[in-house]
Order: structure tokens, then sequence, then C-alpha cells
């Protein structure tokens, strides 16, 4: 497809859309979308969004880049172009609880996931059958604190050798060590269960049921290496009552994470997500 | 306050956006917000609200406007500037039931209102009090079918005389005619209730609670000519179950009404809605 | 399992729950959970579930509806007991669409819905892969309006060697005679869209872009003679805004379709809905 | 009127829904509505809520209550009768913010809170205008933590004089002592922000806001000496985005809170809610 999107973020300051809605009209570009955030007009951080078609983008596509060098440099802009032929490639790490990983291979299946998954990597054997049925490879690698750096190995050899763009932690119960994390900046998305309030540590739904919360929650995120305090991309809740016992909102919980996850993932590979600090502005 | 606001709508074509940002720059006005859409990058329909700051914008505002046209001319845009300390005049339109009355007057006493309200208008005397409390002219003007022509030419007076921008009917029972309807074309914000699947004519609550529907909801929508067939601004549901009988479900079904009337009456105020044909684009 | 269920419905009047509820202890049976609603305590209707949990139920079966048939006299009940251990047999009709089809093939394989599917009937090809790839028959009986008949009496006869107790339309775009509902009542569970406002017939997604709602809907409800109006099981809707084509508003719609749906068929299975005139009372 | 309802706490065992409703049967009281919970049906605790009609309550509350007593020790439950003529007497403490004072004196002004308003008690002068235009009596009591024990004893007379039944905490920014707290058991009302994940502590907007949150919650609870860490009654969120800055959260959050804190004091008032540990059950 002709599609691309720019994504851009630099200091606010006057003259960015001209100069950069300029620069796309001489390169004949049309603008499909776009989207703009800025914290302030005065002296506040800039950003940007513009998804546009272009004709044979694959031979003009260095052209383009070159051309956006000066303006880039000019206005001291983050950027990057990204192209819908180059369909991104994203693997999936999961443990035991399938939920998130069935989502994810049904929206792909469907065709609501425009995304290459090369391979599914796991601890555990129990999502060998549903990946491998679906063509996809499957590689089990057990693991333990013990020997994390073995198993983070054999990840990133993988990783590399896939090509991969991004990772997706559909309920991997691996805590990742940081240099791991480092090597994936804003590159691994994970899902978690969240409550109002938090619950931290152990048996989240039992002490969400004990305390009579009314509603149950998920949080994905990108990971950084403040466990589950990385940047947050999507949330949603839905509501229980004291008849739903803590296996009950396990339950609940679990369907809200299937559609923040998904709804995450779908926002990544439409590069609608910007990270800035410790946020995400999702265009 | 230096703010104000350019909405656009013209045939899409390349170069509208750089144009459009080109001209703002030269004026030095502060791009703040800016949102876009086409209906088809080919040969659509193209919109735009751009949110801007710029100084003296009361006596540049001249200068401001005229410049611009060469630019809506090349592209054949329908346009319109508006400036955020040109406070909106709002008229009220109530009948019995006071529910969204409340909750306008209420919001706007709490400043979250933007608007001047110069007057309410009513065709029983229960708004009386409470609009008079608050130190705005309430006018009784009975009306029934019969005397429509007369009722109306007495509003139209009273909208003239308090140079009124746009009239908010808060549960007025009284339909208007064609020509009041085409004298505000677009300027007419109406609510009313709204069932999944519809209950067109009477008695909707009744036949809702003996259908036994799920949710009760609320659209804002203009005003046109097709009764209650206007643009939709806003819409919103609320769960309901066996348990809640008619009287429960209209309840319900008021307090639906007030926050999806407040919300478009914000809009309306932030210059946020575009029409087009018999939709709304709302950024 | 230990556990069973009384439905209830009679006119209400007073000692009914005394009576049911001497009868159970008794009966030595648990109440696990109990709820009931009356119209109006005065001269109304009164229906009543209540779960039980008692040893042996299927040697004491007998006697307990037996010894209830004086009670069920004495207050004039209609009336029915369910038993867990007694798995509920469902027939899946389905046409091209899978959606629906499918969130109901994953919520059977995951464990969430206690259901036999005995089998799948098309009248298209479409399903037959996923259906047989989880060992479930799958039945193709071509269909349209001039063989109508003979259809049905194929369809017929696979319910009755399967010993089917009720039918879920997954999108099954036939329609279905008199005859065949009028001996199926309330046993015929439907799928569709809805709008605020309906857009009844013909491409309802294109006519509710075009009229620029912002709410999409999805509604299950028992199949009567009346197309799409007989009792409503469930509601529920998505957001929706003026970015979203028709196509968008179409997969949307689908999101929610297949989670109303799964809804309405789990409380099927769990014996939760009443069906009283044309409204249900879903406890 | 002749509504009443009685609420129960006991061991679950057999028999006692079939004792209580021979009771109500025997003194011609007619059950409106009735729920009921257990947390195990084998050794578990069970709730009970029953709304009935009777004549005469005024005069037969006496006996009434007394021939219950063989059945409360039978049981060993926990129990209350609370009579729908008596209206309940409620406390609205409030500092600066009025967002939830005003929507709870609209709710009252409307009819749909039942109950009585003897006074409004502040550490602050901004809700005087409000309260005392409805005739209601409003305590301007300066608090500072120095002070604390002055000002709960002038409170507690207050409260004393008026017969007030429970308080709410309408935004009323002291922490109370163990004491005051102690002596209402379960009969403060408080209403809090809460956010996904939770941030304690100070400035919890501009926090959330800097996390980039996608919900915006709030909280009513019954205060315990654990602060905001009392029974959950009633929770609920907004969506906001990167575009709403603090400011915005806040104004959303205020929103929240009113409807939620609205509807725990309705169920406070309709005797909808029993405390259980540190859990509630709302029935």
């Amino acid at each position: 497809q002709n599609k691309a999107r720019l994504l851009i973020h630099c200091p606010d300051q006057p003259g960015i859309v001209s100069a950069v809605s300029e620069y796309l009209y001489q390169h004949d570009a049309n603008i499909i979308e776009s989207s703009q955030y800025t914290t302030d007009p005065k002296g506040g951080e800039f950003f940007m969004r513009i998804e546009f078609e272009a004709g044979d983008l694959d031979s003009k596509k260095e052209e383009l880049e070159e051309k956006f060098i000066p303006i880039a440099k000019q206005f001291a802009m983050d950027w990057r172009f990204s192209y819908v032929y180059q369909v991104k490639k994203m693997a999936i790490f999961v443990s035991k609880e399938l939920h998130c990983l069935r989502e994810l291979l049904w929206e792909w299946q469907s065709g609501d996931l425009t995304a290459d998954i090369p391979l599914v990597i796991s601890n555990h054997e129990q999502a060998r059958e549903i990946v491998e049925s679906l063509g996809i490879p499957f590689y089990y690698i057990p693991a333990n604190k013990d020997i994390r750096k073995q198993v983070e190995a054999k990840q990133l050899q993988l990783l590399k050798d896939y090509q991969i763009d991004f990772i997706v932690l559909a309920r991997y119960m691996q805590i990742l060590t940081p240099d791991f994390v480092a090597a994936q900046k804003h590159r691994i998305i994970n899902i978690h269960h969240s409550f109002l309030p938090a619950f931290v540590g152990a048996k989240p739904y039992e002490r969400a049921y004990e305390r009579g919360v009314k509603l149950i929650g998920a949080t994905s995120h990108f990971v950084t290496d403040d466990l589950d305090e990385g940047p947050i991309i999507e949330q949603d809740i839905s509501r229980v009552d004291h008849r739903d016992n803590s296996e009950d909102m396990k339950k609940i919980g679990q369907s809200i994470e299937r559609s923040v996850l998904a709804r995450a993932v779908k926002w990544q590979l439409d590069d609608r997500i910007i990270v800035h600090k410790n946020k995400t502005i999702v265009f």
C-alpha cells in the first residue's frame, strides 16, 4: 500500500505545522489523517502524527527521508517515518494463561491485526498446540530466576534471527532483566490487572474481593525497569459486585485484559503511540 | 483572551493544511489545537478546526479575516473565525420538566459553561423561580398549536433584542414551525430520549418498559424540519433492568438527558461542531 | 453436581416465599442464590428463581418434583426445575459471518459455557473448518426462501435426533417460518445490531454512518413471529465518532454482538431468564 | 408510608428464609423486594434484605420487632428493622469544594433523596450561601489539626442535638480522630478520587497526568480508622486522554465524585448496604 506515517516530537514553536505540511505538499503526499498535541503552546513540547498517501513509496522512501532532515534539524525534532507496506514483526511471549494470546491470534486470523507473528516464546508448553495449529513457530524456553541470563540470551537471539520489531507480553510471568528491557526500549508491551485502590503483591483478586471493590480493571503499558510502572497505553474496567467471588473476578479481569491488550497492540501497529517521559500520547 | 478558532470545510485536495498553517504562521498565530478529518483523501470532503493564540485579536481581527479570503477562495472553503473574547449568547427554552435547565444553569454557575444566558423562555411558569433567582430574565409565553405563529413572532423578537447566537431546547415541548427552524439553521440544539429499538410516539418509557429494554438513552441533535431527525451531536445510554418500572426509567432517562445535553452545549460553545449534510463532525 | 434451579411465575399473593422455602427446607435443600421480582405486590405477577444444593439429586428428582405439585397448584404457578448435572444441548445456526460463532466456540472451549454443542447448522460452507476442527458435526443445508419448508424439515429432524434444548442464531441470515418458531417457543436466541435511532431495513451501518450516530449497539432476544421484536435478553453499545466509516462501524458492531450474544447464552444456560409477555426477567 | 425493611446477617444454615418468610406471612406483611447472598452455602455468612409492606406499621412496630426476637436468636442473627415513614436525618460536612454538596442538595430538592438534612457543617464559609438559601442551618466551625478535639466536640454536640443518623463527608478535608470515627461506626460516608494505579499522597491529579492515566475514578466508602481504607460502597470511572491536563482531570474527577457519592447516599437511605468485615454487600 502507498500509505505512510510520520511521527514528530520537538519543542513547540511557530511554523512547525506549516513547514511539515509544505514539505508533504511538495512531495505529492496527500494527508489522510493528522493529529497534534502540545503540552503548552509557549515553550511546551509538540507532538504530531501524520498519515499520508503517496505513489511509489518504496522507491521514493529514501529521497523522502533525506529531504526531511533539514526540517527536522531546524525544529530539533525526534522523528520517524513508518511505511504500511513494511508489515511489523511482533513476537508474543506467554506463560500458562492463554486468554490474551488467544485474543491476539483471533484478531490476527480475522485480519484485524496487520502484523506478522513470526514466533511465540513460552516458558511453558500450554500454548504450543494453539500456536502451531496456526503455523506459527513455537519456542519452549523454560525459565526461572536462576537462569534468567541464559534464557534471555536465547530469546534475544531469536528476536534477532526473526528481525522482531516489538514484543507483546501476553501474560508472560517472568521478570525481565534491566539489560533485556534496555535493549528493547518502548518495544515491549505488557498487560496486567489493575484495581481501585491498587493491590500490590500476591493474590490481588482475593484481596480485591475482600475489600469489596466494585470495579476490576486492566492496564497495558510499555515495560520499563520500574516494574509495572512504565508509560500507560490503555486501561479499562468492568463492574463487579459482592456476588462475584475472587474466581469470578479473575475471569472478568481476564476478559478486560484481552480487549485492553488488543487495543494497545493495534495502536502500536498503527504507529499511534508516542512515548514522552513516563506517559504516552495516543493519537 | 487571545484565543480564536478557525473552522473550515472544503473539497479535499493537496495543499490545504500547508496553506492554512503558513497563513497562521505569517500572522504570528500559535496553533494550540488542530483537528482535521477527510471523508476520502481523493475527492472527499475536508474538515478542519484550528484553535490558535495571537496577540491583540480584537484589533487584528479584521485584517486576519480579510487576508484569509484569498486562501478560502482558492480552496472553495466554507469557513468562519470565532473569538473566545466574544462570549456566545445562548437562549434556553424550557417547559415543565426542569432537569435539563437545572443542569445547564448549574454548569454555568460553576463556570464550566462559558456562555452568556441573557434569557430563558418558557410556555409554563415552573422555571421562573430558579431562573430569576440567578438574575436571568424569564419570559413566560404561553403556547399551543393554534397560536404558534404569534408565539414564535414574540420569541423571534426576543432573540433579536438579546442578540442570541443559539437556542437550547431544554425539554421545550412545543413543535417549532419550519419558518422558525429555517431562520435558525443549525442554531437550535434539542435533547430527547432514545431507545434501542426506537419507540416512536406517545408514552415511550411505558413501551420501553413493556418491551423490557436493557438500555435507556438520550440524543442531542440540531433541529431540522424533520422532527427529531436532525444531525446528532451526542448520545449516551444507561443500563436498566426488569426491576426498573417506567417511572424509574424516566428518572434514569432524565439523568442521561442532563449530561448529554450539557456536553453538546459545551461543544457548541467551543466551536467543536461542524454540520455536514445530516451529520456532525465533532472535533 | 448437586445443584438445581427452581423457576416460578404466578400471581403475587402473601405466602409464596414462605411456602417454597419451607418446602426446600424439608427436602434438605440448601438455598445458594434466590432472586424474586413482583410487578406489583398487590395483584401483580410474581417471579422467582432459586438455586439450591441437595444431595442425590439424580435419585431424589422425581420425589422432589411430585411433592412440589400441591404448592404449585395452591399458588397457580408456572414452574420448572432444572438440574445442573443435565447439561443443556445447544444447536448453533450460522451463515457467512463467523464472529458470533467463534466467540461461542471460544467460550465453550475455555470452559465458560457449560453446554453441549452437538451440531452446527449452516446455509454456507464458511464455518465448516472451524467447527469440524473442534470435533463438532457440521451440517451444510443450503437455504433460500423457495425451499424454506424443506430446509426447516431437515433442521427439525436434526434438532430431534440430537435432542436439542435450544437454538442460537449466531448471525443466521434466513427468516424462520412461524411454524418453526412456534415449535421452539422461547428456545431460539437471536442477535442483531441496534441503533439509536433504529435503522430498519437494508444497509443499516451505512445509514447509521450517514446520520452520524455516536453509539453502535447490539440486541439479543428470543425469536417470535414478529421479526426482531421478541423479548429482549441483553443489549449493549459501543461509542463511535465521525472518523469511523460504515466499515469500521460494522467491525465495532460485530464486537458488541459477540459479547452481547455470549452473555445471553450464558444466562440461558444458567436458567436466569424468565419470559413474561413480551419482556424478560433476567435474574 | 407502610413500607419497612428488614436486614439480616447470620451464619448460613438451612431454614433461615423459610423462618423469616413464614414470620412475615403471619404478620400480614407483603414482601415487595427480597435479596439474599451467602458467602458459602456450607458454613458461610448469610445476608438478607427484605422490603415489605404492612398496614399500621407505626402501631404494629413494637409487636413486630418483639416477635422477631426468637427467630433472630435461633439463627444468631444481626438484624434491624427500618421504617420508611421514619425519614433518616443526614448531616453534610463540607470544606471549600462544593460540587458534591451541590449534587446532594439538588437531588434532595428534586425529591430523589428522601432524607432530612437538618444541618451542614463546614470549616469554611464557601457553602453558606447555597445552604442557607435552601433554609438549611449552616454551621461554620473552623478546624485545624491543633484544635481537632474541640472541633469534634462541637460537631458531636450538633449531631446529638439534631439526632443525626449518618454523616456524609462531601469533600470535607479534615482528618477525623479515631474517637469520632468509633462513635459513628459505619455511619460516615466519604468520597475520594481513585486512580489505576493509585497515587497516594499530595497532588494526585498532577501525578496521574504525568503518568498518562487513561481513566479517572472515584470511590465512596464508609470511614474507618484506616484512612480511605474503609468498606467500599460504590466506584466509577471516566475516560481521559493525553489532551486532558491535570486541571481537566480534576474537573472530570469531580463529576464522577458527584454521581458516585449520590448513589452511595441513596443506597444508604434505602437501607441497601450491609457492612461485613471490610466490605459491603449492596442489595
